[in-house]
């Protein structure tokens, strides 16, 4: 049994602080870097690669669509033709960040808008996937289990990882119950701890109707943007730990723990 | 006697279309690639290397403080550790573009205000080179003969590729006439020619006032900003030719013509 | 019989030049100038305003989604919020560059995706209508005839202006024929210059089967980005003329010639 | 005796908090809103114009270089005539923003280092004031006593509003210490509040050599960048009025209280 837990990091910009990087890096096993697009500038980039490898993080690249007033979180109808390019070009500016820092990319998360219109849109998923591969084979593709992020990965010979959301509400179906829905943010940590073993042990989540699914996920995404983040990925982890869960980057060796 | 021939490439912008990319692409041997920051965007510069990869021609980074609107051509008081970032950065998004499109970057020329401030100032030119080091040590460092830019890239280690203008007046110094002066730039195409030539055989060029000096160079740049240029490109090449210069790429390996 | 004339006009930005405003201006009536969120910027503004001054030519404002990349062209999911702040916000920048050439705005034209989503979409067209009776209540709205935002100009107590495209094709319905289908641009001018006295003086449209309904509309918009434009607008003008049309800005007073 | 308490506002964006807008505003008498161009959107800048009038306090424009990554501090060789038209479209966003909300702008103050540059280049200060007298010849322009920017606004036929710092010491030519030299900022509470009290009933300011010069002002600053800062000025404003100094608005009418 093994799991990586992932975090959305770097997503300050210029003057402006957000997120809480330093407290979450030492909880996590990959952090997903913004790029410019949607947060991230050329040196929050540098500063959080830096961060990320004092704690033995892996580093991925969070793409998105081009809306830094929108936080990349506004569904924007771009070609795929369009986010492909988009996508190659965070990938890169990141890439080059690592590499003065002396690493290497382990995987791709697509950010907000960009990774929800990617659930169901082949079409944008496989542009995605395209420049992902195009860009180093070796980097691994992360979506939600059953997306068309996950197949389109597969579709272009990428590793992928499926990404399960402890502090969300399931559907019967597998997907995730609309943040505009009651009950679809879990905020009783202890019941968000315990929904992480439960996905990471038993490959199961309750869902919101009382029923209980098969999950199977290789990383757990923990948010970094409420208060007690850093307290709950803490707390996360030692449970995991506590269950022998090992928690390693998604992209270690095997039996690396 | 070897000599590559450089273009600015790639500038052009979502709707907005500059330069003449396609006629000059014949006549080069090196693009330097705009990367986002003064010109340019991810289609672009897809499209960019995609043509440079069509006509043989290599690819370089032409990296610029991030200034749109201005096109790159503004001093800007950055950092050194900003220079540094916004470098890294650049070299990094067109890079993934060039793997992409199965090829790699051979040089970094920097554009507009940020190469020629780093002209004179060491501090800004040792930001430059490093980022390019820090990137990928094989890439060249493109600098006037003489600059600090060419200094600092030899301080980190790069190898580099001093470049000489042969439409531009030079002063008894080896430095270039400010295009504010009276007869900076040389508009007689027949001159341009000839001055090409004896830049890269007899290793000279005769100054704004009537004398002969020393100019080493490994580069000549090409303008693709006026009318014409594209001719007068094709014209420098084959009077080049013609004297026995064998054009290629200043990254080509020795005895390739 | 009086009829408007309108264009797109100020869509450069910085080093690039788009359009052709200097040859278009004598021939319109009333110029519709970007806001810098999808085309032009401070400087492109004040020299668009100052040349529509030279010829007498209303100034209006073309405010955009913020999508300079994509021309304004990629429809964003903003709120209805966002779009009257942003709306707000370009009418203001124009309204100031116009005070400072000691004019005033005379209309309001939403440009792109954002007036093409606003032809159906009530509560994105009231944002836009919102907006510009917020500033200035004497501002008058284009749109297309029949289309939600002269239905919420009318609803904000605006003047409105209905708009028609003579180099388009019509359906029976009153709406145009998609431009992905063939037959949509009608490029044989002789016919695009009938097509405008037709609308100017008859109120009606030859539609793409074959028979012909009214169509009311106070401006007829020429398009600035093609070949021949120019030329087109000025035949356009002299038709109408002849036609005993009288080619005034939309908002000048009744009677004017 | 009378004198503002001027305080930067509204420099959020997007997703991005900054500065401590809802804790200031009781204790201030015009706020300087940023623009969009280092900080602001347009939802941040309504939204600030309502927090204003709220609590009665007068709107200005913060016109800045367009620099929102850099935050506006960093120089930029930008032309006169491009810094007016910036200044022009930013005074104009904002104003629109004030109008929609049923208000109207009472003053200029160009944001750091536009401002700072301002103090001894009368070029760019003449940009500045031409600008703001281009839009709206009641503007009040702020500018620091005996700078350039206070000759320009007045050169230009604009009232001027002398602006002094209660945490900043001065040197003996009624000058700010630089930021860089230990001293310049002065942090101890007390004295801040006491200084504040002296400028304005006083007419005077203690140096850093220990003499005490005459500094004639209109209005101080009050910074809200540090933590405590909500408190510092509000003790600022208790104290002025402790002292029988009327605390309103620059622009108010003489007599109001």
């Amino acid at each position: 049994m093994r799991l990586d837990l992932n975090a959305d990091m770097g997503e300050s910009f210029g003057a402006y602080q957000l997120g809480q990087d330093a407290l979450l890096m030492p909880s996590i096993t990959s952090a997903s870097v913004a790029c410019g697009f949607h947060a991230g500038d050329p040196g929050v980039m540098r500063e959080t690669v830096a961060l990320a490898r004092q704690h033995g993080v892996a580093v991925g690249a969070h793409p998105s669509f081009p809306d830094l007033v929108g936080f990349g979180r506004r569904e924007m109808r771009a070609t795929p033709r369009e986010v492909e390019d988009f996508v190659v070009y965070q990938i890169g500016a990141l890439a080059a960040v690592a590499a003065a820092a002396g690493t290497r990319l382990q995987h791709v998360k697509a950010h907000g808008a960009l990774y929800n219109m990617a659930v169901r849109d082949a079409t944008l998923a496989d542009a995605i996937a395209r420049a992902t591969a195009a860009v180093d084979r070796s980097l691994i593709l992360f979506g939600l289990p059953g997306s068309e992020l996950i197949a389109a990965g597969q579709r272009a010979g990428l590793r992928t990882a499926r990404e399960g959301f402890a502090d969300r509400a399931y559907m019967k179906d597998g997907t995730l119950v609309p943040r505009t829905q009651p009950g679809a943010v879990i905020e009783d940590s202890v019941v968000v701890v315990s929904r992480a073993v439960s996905m990471a042990r038993d490959r199961v989540v309750n869902t919101i109707d009382g029923s209980r699914i098969a999950l199977e996920v290789e990383t757990i995404c923990v948010h970094g943007d409420t208060p007690g983040a850093a307290a709950l990925a803490s707390r996360i982890r030692a449970a995991l730990v506590d269950a022998g869960v090992s928690v390693v980057p998604v992209g270690a060796a095997s039996g690396v723990s």
